[in-house]
């Protein structure tokens, strides 16, 4: 164990040295890399962003850092599914749709090529690293916080933080990592607690995120980094097409979930109480076992509202089991951030309530309660339209949430650009945020 | 005069009441906007950025905004030149050659369409602001400041000021202006002096700038502001192909302008003194003048680096000079902002000195002298491949200056998006920088 924390000391501190800004060099020192680094820049030409795709290496990393820890093969010719029954888990395996996104298509493809725009989704893996635009790292570090340990005091999470000293060293040693300093890189760090030890050394790298409740300010914010839906854990609905969609949601609000949450989710207790000894209200104290996740699904979809209040950080999976089931989500969380936001206006098919406006009494109820039938006919459209935005499949489609993520990703290259040249020449500390 | 500031103050409470962010309101008042209104979103489909031209509605402004300030004839028919002989004015005439860019090409064109891609610049105007991505203000603020009195304290510069309260009356009556608050505007404000009255009004809109030196943090600033290059006062150097274009510059370090200028500025006074009294070294303290114009296109093309130091603000159009010179800038300025610095590395082209290494006695011009002549070529065939960005064109061509703003403009959109979409549901003050 002494062993093992004086390594990732070490790797720590090295990878520190690494970080050091190139600005902080002599000027001169440019002049001695060779050519091909000098040349380097994501958007070489001065054209436009167009409709090509966006062409991502993703590093080859041994399978404990990734499909190992599904307990399936990780054969190289067919992608692992998701394991069933792992409702908890699931929500946030963005990093494995990431991935498989990629795993789906290893194709030999340069920087000039076309290919792939306008057939499925718009991410193409190069197998050099010279042809990409950005280097995707398939590390699950949600998931990796998930099964090596029960708790964060568990002697398996040893484990994880291995892993992530591991990582640090490979991207260390990358030459692809060490010309950036990590910032046209992609590392998934969905669930809170993911890469919990060691994440604040890769603040320069496009990290894809839930929020940012636990990440420091100068780690991970909005402009840098990308919020990416939870995997909803309840059902597709599908077939929603009834003649009358209003008549056949009888319940109003619906809620099923851990009332006892930390942080911004106190409100969760405070709603419990507010909404007993209604009709037209389920609200359900309860936890996401298979049964648990089957009631929800069918809930949702007999609901015209869905609660979607703060859990222990402001997002929460319920919002998109509630979008995928066509159930207007109803959001009570001041600072939740939500996914694709510059493409979506959510808007158009939730309601926000305020923390203070959730727990005036009646109000919440009465709102929903006068709510224009033609208006929430609106929203349950809306929903119908959006909500394939949130689904994650294998192979990933166009205009799904991994496709929209990796649109995400490119719309940050300019940023990744300025950034990376900004580095280059500056003399004194940067002043853009 | 008296009535003259009553009405300003007027204009400005007013204006102040539309900028009441719309998230403020009661949720349900969305519920009573138009449809059309409410379904408004520059980026509509989940579709990515492509290379379709950006649509450009430009309002129509009376003459006094613009063209009547050239006195020259605003006929509709043909676009009236840049006057000759105005040097100083010329440096900050981007708001002339934006506005010409559209004005070429009042073509009736719809969002659908996908004419004007390839050929020419990749914007188009729009004749109905429905049909628009963004709005452009064709307010000549910097020359407005020019014109209108010859010192901050000449009672014509009151001419200057009831123009920015009239173009606020006017932004604040139009439906494109309430619906984003400005958010989707673009207002060249390019001489640090630029519409110094109200700019504070304008905080939401895409400003088109010089630098940020005069502009607070919360007016301007790189996420949401466009840098744009001074325009050159020197004349172009076209036929820069010598046999010899090392040997064919015998100056190594060249200056030519004001050595007695404000905050960082005071640099070049410190500069003078060091440069005095050598043989390879051209440093004249001098005007813009028409003749000192002509001596400084000479001066630049026989020298090998150009010294580009902080003037007033951390910018200046030396740097701009020396580049379409083909002359090696020499940049001085620590808060320097460069104009598309996502695309362009301007490393590869230009060495940067911190002011403190700057001063170091003999350590500029001995880093000079000593420079590798295979890299200064290098740098000199790099200056002459992007020369041409740097270059205000009418008509506007692909790859010009103005091309490349309208592009930063674009760039921008989605950021547009996410501010409109987050003030919509926002019920706490953003936190996103």
């Amino acid at each position: 164990m002494a062993a093992k924390l004086s390594v990732a000391a070490t790797v720590a501190v090295s990878f520190l040295l690494l970080l050091i800004p190139a600005s902080l060099f002599f000027f001169f020192s440019s002049s001695s890399l060779p050519a091909r680094l000098l040349s380097f820049s994501p958007c070489l030409s001065v054209a436009s962003a167009s409709d090509r795709p966006l062409k991502v290496y993703m590093y080859d990393l041994p399978s404990r850092f990734n499909l190992a820890m599904l307990s399936a093969s990780d054969s190289d010719l067919s992608f692992p599914p998701w394991p069933d029954g792992s409702g908890v888990k699931r929500q946030h395996s963005v990093e494995y749709w990431m991935m498989a996104s990629l795993f789906s298509q290893p194709r030999e493809i340069s920087r000039g090529d076309k290919t792939g725009a306008d057939d499925g989704i718009r991410v193409v893996r190069v197998l050099n690293g010279d042809d990409a635009d950005v280097f995707f790292v398939p590390f699950f570090s949600s998931l990796s916080f998930n099964v090596h340990g029960h708790n964060m005091t568990d002697p398996d999470t040893e484990i994880d933080r291995q892993l992530q000293v591991d990582l640090l060293e490979i991207l260390g040693n990358s030459k692809f990592y060490q010309r950036s300093a990590g910032r046209d890189h992609v590392v998934p760090m969905h669930h809170p607690n993911a890469f919990r030890f060691y994440r604040d050394l890769l603040n320069s790298s496009m990290l894809v995120v839930s929020d940012f409740a636990r990440l420091p300010m100068d780690v991970s914010y909005l402009r840098k980094d990308i919020v990416a839906p939870y995997v909803h854990v309840v059902d597709s609905f599908l077939d929603d097409d009834p003649s009358d969609p209003y008549g056949s949601r009888p319940t109003l609000l619906f809620f099923r979930g851990r009332t006892v949450r930390k942080a911004e989710g106190i409100v969760r207790a405070k709603l419990a109480k507010m909404m007993k000894g209604f009709d037209d209200v389920h609200f359900e104290d309860s936890f996401a076992t298979g049964e648990g996740i089957k009631a929800s699904t069918e809930g949702m979809r007999k609901s015209k509202f869905c609660l979607s209040p703060a859990g222990d950080t402001p997002s929460s999976c319920r919002l998109f089991d509630a979008i995928i089931s066509h159930c207007v989500p109803i959001i009570i969380s001041d600072r939740i951030e939500l996914p694709f936001e510059d493409e979506i206006d959510y808007t158009e098919f939730s309601l926000f309530f305020s923390v203070k406006e959730a727990l005036t009494p009646s109000y919440l109820l009465g709102q929903l309660r006068n709510f224009p039938r033609e208006r929430w006919l609106e929203m349950w459209g809306r929903l119908k339209n959006v909500s394939h935005h949130f689904e994650f499949n294998y192979p990933a489609q166009k205009g799904d949430a991994v496709d929209l993520i990796w649109q995400q990703v490119r719309r940050k290259l300019p940023d990744v650009n300025l950034s990376m040249h900004r580095s280059r020449r500056l003399k004194i500390p940067d002043w853009w945020r």
